[in-house]
C-alpha cells in the first residue's frame, strides 16, 4: 500500500480552483457562481462533514469575480466553515423555514454582482438545486433584476480534470479496495449469507484504512441482474457467482470498482462473460489519451462486447467520471463525445447481459497521462477466480 | 439487545402509506402526487439502494389519486424496483442528457393526471427537487397545462408519524449506538489520535450489527464549538473531552445521538454543562406527550440551560424528527408548534456554550406513545463520565 497522502489541501489548491472558475465567469459575462451542493461547496471551500445528510439546512455559496468565496451558511457550519480558508463567512441562525438563508443570500448576490448582474448556477446534467423549490422561487423574487444562467460547463470542466493531490487520494484509496479484493478469499466462504459477507467486506475495508464505505453493492447466485442490489439473507453456495461493487472513500474522494468471484467451480458462460469484460477493459485502456473521446472509449468496448455475444445491458454507460462523487462528470457514452485530457479520473466500466436475467459489469478506475492510462485499481485478472 | 426485526416491509405497509397519501391528495384535489428524492422514492416503493449517491440519473415516482405508485426511473434500477410492490415501472436507458426521462415522465403524469391536471410536488423546507432545474423547467414546458402545487405537508404528515414496524428498526439500531456508547471506556484511551478513536468506533458499531455509519461527527480537547467536524490527527491526552454524534443505520432507519466522555479528569464547568444539558432533556421529557407540541418542548429545554448559565448555541433548535433520515421534520424551535401525535420518532437534543468556544450538545432518541415518551436511546448518565 502507498504512502498516506497528506489530508485536505493546500491553500494555492483552493486559490487555483477560483481563479480557473473566475476565468471562466469572465469569459461567460457572469459576475458571480452560486452553488449550493456538497461537492461543489467542497470544491471551492474545503467545507467537509457528513452534515448534508441531513437534508434540514439550505447552504450556499457565492464565487464573486475576484478573489475568494463567500459562504452563505446555517450558523451550526461557521466554526467548521471557519477552518477553511474562507475568510467571509455569513450565517443565519437556520432552521427558519419562513427565511432560510434567503434574503441573506440576496443580499450577498446583490452586493456581489450589483444590480441587473449575472449569477451563474448549475442548472444541467448531473446537477440539482440543493434548496426547497418555495426558496428558489422566492430568492428569484428577491433579485428580480438579477439574471440567472446555467453555469454547469463552469464547474462540469474544473471538477472534471483533477490536480495531483486529488489524484493521490483516489489512488490510495483504489489501492486499499484493490488489497480488500484480493483478500476475498480469505475472507468470504460458501455458507454465509450475503449479509455477513456485505459486513466483513466492509469492516475489512475500514481495517485497511479506509475513512468510509458509502456505496456497496453486491449479489450472489448462480446469475443476478441487479447491479445496485442491497444485500439478502440469502446463504452462499457452492457454484455461486459473488459481486461486490463499491464506492470507498478515503479524505472525501471515492474509488469505484466491482470484482467478481465464483465460489467451487464457474459456470463456463460466467467465465466467457468474464474475459469478454476484461477484453473490453482492454480495448478501452488501448484508446485512452489525451484527445480520444468518451465516445471512442465506448466505441471500442462496445465493439468487444457485441463480438462477445452481448446481449446488452441496462446501464446506459461504459463508464465514468470519479471524484468527490462515486459518478461524475464524464460519461462513456456513444454520444457524450467529451474530449479527454490529462489530469481525468474515469472508471471504464463495459458490461454485458451473458444470458436472461444476467448481467456483468467489469470496472477499473484510471487517471489520464500524457501519454496514456494510469491504472489506479490493480488490474483484475482475465479469468474469473475461483474460490476453492 | 433485542432481537433482530425483520428485513423491509410487507405490502400492507406500503398500501397504508399509499392510501393515507391519496386521501390527502383528495382533500387538496391534487390528481397525483410527484417525488424524485431518495427517502420519498423508498418511502412510498421501498425502493432500497446506495445508488442515489450517483448524482448522474434522475429518478421519478408518481403516485395517482389510486392504486400503486408508478415509477419512471432510469433502466439501471428496474431489477431492483422489480423486486418491491410496484408492478408499473416506465424506464429509460438513462443517462441521456437530451431528454433524462423528462418526455416519459410528462407523459406518465398527462396519463395519470389528466389534461390541465394538478400534480403535487415537495417543495417546502427540508425538501428539494433532485432532478436538473434546466429539467425541471423543460417538464413544465412539456405539461404545459398541468399546475404544480407545493405538497410538503403531504410527504411530512405522513413520515412525521411512524409504524410499529418503522419504529421496530430505529429501536434496533439505538439499542446496537447505545451498546457501543457503553463500549467507549474500553474501546478509547488517551494516545490515541482522533483517527483512530473515530475508526476504532466506526468498525465496532458495524461488528455490533449496524448496517452502516453514514453519519459520524465528533472532536476532542479541553472544550470545543464545532459540533459536525471530522477527525483530525490530534492526540487525545488527559483531562480531555470526547464527543461522538452518530446516524448509525439499521435497514435504512437512523438513530441520532451523542455521547461525551472525559478522559482522565473532568473541568468542573464541562461537569455542570452537562448535568444542565442532562437536566433540561429530562425537562423536555416531562412535556412530551402527545397534544403538546415541539415549542412546549423547546420552552421546557431552553428553560433549564437559561437557568444552567447557557451562553446560546448556533444549532438554531433544540431536537428534531428522526426516520429514514438523520434528522427530518419536525424541529423542536421556539416557533415551529407541531402538534406531537403517537407515533412520532424524536430527538431531543438541548445545547448550550458553557464557556467561549464550548459548545455542549446532549441527545437523546424517543418515539411517542399514548401516555408520554418512551426512550429508544439508553439515557445517558447525568454525571459526565470519566475514562479512567
Amino acid at each position: 500500500m502507498s504512502d498516506v497522502p497528506p489530508r485536505g489541501f493546500p491553500v494555492g489548491e483552493y486559490e487555483r480552483r477560483a481563479s480557473a472558475a473566475q476565468a471562466m465567469l469572465a469569459e461567460q459575462r457572469l459576475d458571480a457562481l452560486l452553488v449550493c451542493t456538497e461537492p461543489e461547496v467542497r470544491y471551492f471551500t474545503g467545507f467537509h462533514t457528513p452534515f448534508w445528510q441531513s437534508p434540514t439546512r439550505p447552504w450556499f455559496v457565492v464565487l464573486p469575480r475576484e478573489g475568494r468565496p463567500i459562504a452563505v451558511i446555517p450558523s451550526i457550519g461557521g466554526a467548521s466553515m471557519g477552518e477553511t480558508w474562507i475568510q467571509d463567512i455569513r450565517t443565519w441562525p437556520a432552521p427558519r423555514p419562513g427565511n432560510d438563508g434567503v434574503s441573506l443570500l440576496a443580499t450577498t448576490l446583490h452586493e456581489v454582482a450589483g444590480n441587473e448582474g449575472r449569477v451563474g448556477v448549475p442548472m444541467g446534467p448531473e446537477t440539482h438545486l440543493r434548496m426547497p423549490l418555495a426558496d428558489w422561487e422566492d430568492l428569484q423574487e428577491a433579485t428580480i433584476d438579477v439574471t440567472y444562467q446555467d453555469a454547469t460547463a463552469v464547474v462540469k470542466s474544473l471538477r472534471m480534470r483533477k490536480s495531483e493531490l486529488e489524484i493521490a487520494k483516489t489512488a490510495h484509496v483504489c489501492g486499499i479496495v484493490s488489497d480488500a479484493f484480493e483478500g476475498i478469499p480469505g475472507l468470504l466462504a460458501v455458507g454465509m449469507t450475503e449479509r455477513e459477507a456485505f459486513a466483513a467486506f466492509r469492516i475489512d475495508l475500514l481495517q485497511r484504512g479506509a475513512d468510509d464505505v458509502p456505496y456497496l453493492v453486491g449479489a450472489t447466485g448462480p446469475g443476478f441482474d441487479d447491479v445496485i442490489k442491497q444485500p439478502s439473507d440469502r446463504v452462499i453456495g457452492e457454484g455461486d457467482l459473488l459481486m461486490f461493487d463499491t464506492g470507498t472513500v478515503f479524505d472525501g474522494y471515492f474509488s469505484d470498482f466491482d470484482r467478481y468471484y465464483a465460489f467451487g467451480r464457474a459456470d463456463d458462460a460466467a467465465c466467457r462473460a468474464h474475459e469478454t469484460v476484461w477484453d473490453a477493459t482492454e480495448a478501452g485502456l488501448a484508446v485512452l489519451r489525451p484527445g480520444s473521446t468518451t465516445s471512442d472509449l465506448w466505441a471500442a468496448m462496445a465493439d468487444v462486447l457485441d463480438a462477445g455475444g452481448s446481449l446488452g445491458n441496462d446501464v446506459g454507460r461504459l463508464g465514468h467520471g470519479l471524484g468527490m462523487q462515486v459518478t461524475e462528470w464524464p460519461s462513456n457514452s456513444s454520444d457524450d463525445d467529451t474530449v479527454i485530457t490529462e489530469g481525468m479520473v474515469l472508471t471504464l466500466e463495459p458490461g454485458l447481459t451473458w444470458a436472461p436475467g444476467c448481467m456483468m459489469l467489469h470496472e477499473e478506475n484510471v487517471v489520464v497521462r500524457e501519454d496514456g492510462p494510469e491504472l489506479l485499481s490493480r488490474r483484475a485478472p482475465r479469468e474469473l477466480p475461483v474460490i476453492a
